[in-house]
Formats: C-alpha cells, sequence, structure tokens
C-alpha cells in the first residue's frame, strides 16, 4: 500500500463544498466517484481543508491510499476524462505512507476577488464579488498589513467550529488592484472557520469608513467577533495554493 | 421618437443565441423583456449581429427607439439590475434616427480561445476549446494571414444562409499564444453564417496537418463548402469588438 498526492482545481459554484454533506453534491463524493471507477477499491480520501459552498480552489490537495500500478501521469489523464467539467485534475505523485493532506500542510494562500465598478460584469458573477463603490486598494493593504504575525484569530472565527487553539501565523496579506479588480491574498500556517471571509468582510468595512485602519489590532486582540466584520460572500473565494515544504 | 444605441456584453453559455427562437431562452429576448420593464412600450431592438447558441460577447450593439428622458447612465444601471446576471450592459448613448445597429457596423472583431494543454481545466470549459495536442501558434497565424485581403468566402460559409453578396474583407487574422491559452483574433467588415468557425476549424486542420498552408488560397478559391474545415464549437467564440466609425 501506498500513498498518492492528487492536486485538483475546481469551480466551486455548484458544489455545497468540499465535504461530504446530506444537502447537495460535495466536491470530495465527484472526486471519490471518478477515483473509484479509476483504481476499483478505495478506502476515502482526505482533503488538506473543508472549503465552504461556492468557494472555488485554484489549488486543492488530498491524499489516497491505493496499491495498484497505474502510473500516476496516467491516473491524472484518467481523473480527467472522469471528472465532471468543472473539477479537473493537475497531478499526482507519490508521497511517504507519513503525508497527510491536512496534517503535513504547513501553508496555504487563499484570494479573494473583488469586481469593483459601478458596472457588474456578465462574465464575473460566480467569480468575483461585486462592488460599486470605489475602493481605496493602498488604504486597505495598509489595513491587511495589521492582520500579519501570530494571533489568537477568535475575533475573526465563526461559531461552530471546534479548534484546538485559535493562534494562527498570518504570513503575508495584501490587497492590489489590476484595472477593476481588487485581490485580496491572504497566507497563513492556518485558517480558523470563516478566518479568510471574516478578514475580507472587515477590510470592506474599512473600505466604508465603518472601521478604523487603527483598530485592527484592537479587534484582533478583543477575541470578539461582534466587533469584526460581517463574513464576505463565499462566491469570490479561491484556495489558490497549498504549501507543504 | 429618438434612437439610442446600448452596448451589452454576456456569457452566451445557457442562451440559444442572440435572435428569438422558439427553442429555449434568446439574449434579445432579456434585454427585450428588462428594457420594457424600464421604459414601458418598446418597438422592438434592432443587434449588430445574430450569435450562435453559446457564443459569448464581450461587446454587442443594438439599437431601439425611445421618447423618454431617461439619461443613459441612469439606463445602464437600470438595465444591469434587472438583466440576468450573465448579461450585462456597458453602455448607452444617443445615435442619429438613421443609425442602425447591423447595417452602419462598418466591422466586428471576433476572438476563438483555445485552451491548449494536455490537461483541461475546470473555470475553462464554457468559455475555451479545449485541444490536447500542442499547436504550433506561429505555423496557425501564417495560415491565417492567408485569409487576409477580399475574397468570395463562400467556402467558409454554413449552408441555409440567405444573403446577397458573399464577398467579405477580412482585415486582420491573427493567432496568438499566452501560456497554455491559443487566441485566434479576426476581424472583417461582415462575416457570412458560421464564417469565423469554419475558418477556427480550418486553422486546426492546418493544425492537424490535414491542410496545408499553401492550399487555403485555392480553398477559398475553390468557393466549395466541402474544402474548408469543420465548423469549430461555438463555446469558445467571443463576438470582441464592434466597429461604427
Amino acid at each position: 500500500m501506498s500513498r498518492r498526492l492528487l492536486t485538483i482545481k475546481y469551480d466551486g459554484s455548484a458544489y455545497c463544498g468540499w465535504q461530504v454533506q446530506n444537502n447537495g453534491k460535495s466536491v470530495q463524493s465527484a472526486v471519490q466517484e471518478a477515483l473509484t471507477s479509476i483504481i476499483g477499491k478505495l478506502d476515502g480520501i482526505v482533503g488538506c481543508s473543508r472549503t465552504d459552498a461556492g468557494v472555488h480552489a485554484n489549488m486543492y490537495c488530498l491524499h489516497f491510499d491505493y496499491d495498484g500500478d497505474i502510473p500516476n501521469e496516467r491516473l491524472v489523464l484518467a481523473m480527467n476524462s472522469r471528472l465532471p467539467y468543472d473539477i479537473s485534475a493537475v497531478d499526482c505523485s507519490d508521497v511517504p505512507n507519513d503525508f497527510h493532506a491536512r496534517y503535513s500542510c504547513k501553508a496555504k494562500n487563499y484570494i479573494y476577488k473583488i469586481h469593483n465598478s459601478h458596472l457588474r460584469d456578465a462574465f464575473k458573477h460566480k467569480y468575483y464579488l461585486q462592488v460599486n463603490r470605489r475602493l481605496d486598494e493602498r488604504k486597505l493593504d495598509l489595513a491587511a498589513k495589521e492582520f500579519i504575525g501570530t494571533y489568537d484569530f477568535s475575533a475573526f472565527c465563526s461559531s461552530g467550529s471546534s479548534v484546538g487553539s485559535t493562534i494562527r501565523t498570518v504570513t503575508d496579506c495584501s490587497v492590489t488592484r489590476v484595472g477593476d479588480d481588487v485581490i485580496i491574498s491572504i497566507t497563513a500556517d492556518g485558517f480558523l472557520y470563516n478566518m479568510v471571509r471574516i478578514i475580507v468582510g472587515t477590510l470592506l468595512e474599512v473600505a466604508d469608513g465603518k472601521i478604523d485602519v487603527r483598530d485592527i489590532k484592537g479587534i484582533i486582540n478583543s477575541k470578539d467577533r461582534n466587533r469584526a466584520g460581517v463574513t464576505a460572500k463565499a462566491h469570490g473565494l479561491y484556495l489558490n495554493k497549498v504549501y507543504y515544504v
């Protein structure tokens, strides 16, 4: 029995998220079904993270155990011919048996895409948050920098999650503009439930003048969810990169 | 009564094309419905061209007559709040009463997007043609240049269309690559039915070695539809620009 690491990408628009759930189809079950049809028996697959309904992934990693001999490259091609059109396989590689898609992960990068124009765009509905009022990306970038560091991020965690420690290290948080697109990028060693979406929601309230840049550190230190911004919508969010080294 | 020119863009994935038809919803009827709900009575709208089912538009122009006084800018915003998410309004302007969205058009530019990789991409299914074999964009660009000029393009016209002259002037035809994306761009003073899709299909047969670059002029001169390539699929095609001056 040997372990393999499969990298995929997916348009999450039509899914209830990664995890198998009762309400709606999940990315996990679609991947399991395709993989089972190729390799036969499968003891489940383990993903690098849960993603919410509607969240996309430019890079998502999962591991599974397999004792057959289909080469990795052929497995990728076979997966692409069996997966639904909105999920695609990118890479497959051998990993040690103690590798774990979730626990071996060193860091993840999420990006959040905003279409910042008084006119919405027919092609961006499922992939961008539409914000009509002009965003000041330099101000937002200054606010984003306040999140960098090792903190207890309880104020940026939705209730209902059961994690041990709520301390995380954000290594990068930035806001950039390319034309009408404003991209928020956040890298951390791990994320609490809805942490990215609440940070984005908080940055949007900074843009609105409801929250001051100088208040962000205080909000973090308060550990009070009520002081942070609302949870931003899911459909502009992408798991963008997963780091194992 | 004065005439206005409305510019929109649309993701054609869910539509049977521009024109009102019995089988499926059309972009035209969606636009008419939204416009009627804003300005009341409407004597129809006239589009710059028919587009096939599944074809997208980065820019599409239409005119209508209206004797009310809603400013153009407000009309655009109102349209965006009423149109379905996959159609968006870009601009509206006053035009002379003898302006005609179709007949006043001087030229159109279409682009055709190809995702050229042995791996398909979850985000590109509805917007790109997937081509696994590596395309030689320099060879294709040389072939594309053969289409530039004034010719009888009967060989690149699907039957069933009833046009007068089959002579058109192609002012630009080029193939460029950006990473895994190969973009074919064609500009002409007008296009016969399926002309862009048949030119693209012919270029793909050049890529396959089925048609030689040196044969293209002969195919054009033959006026024989059977000698040109197959009609490429619609979902990679975009009406990209409409010129009135």
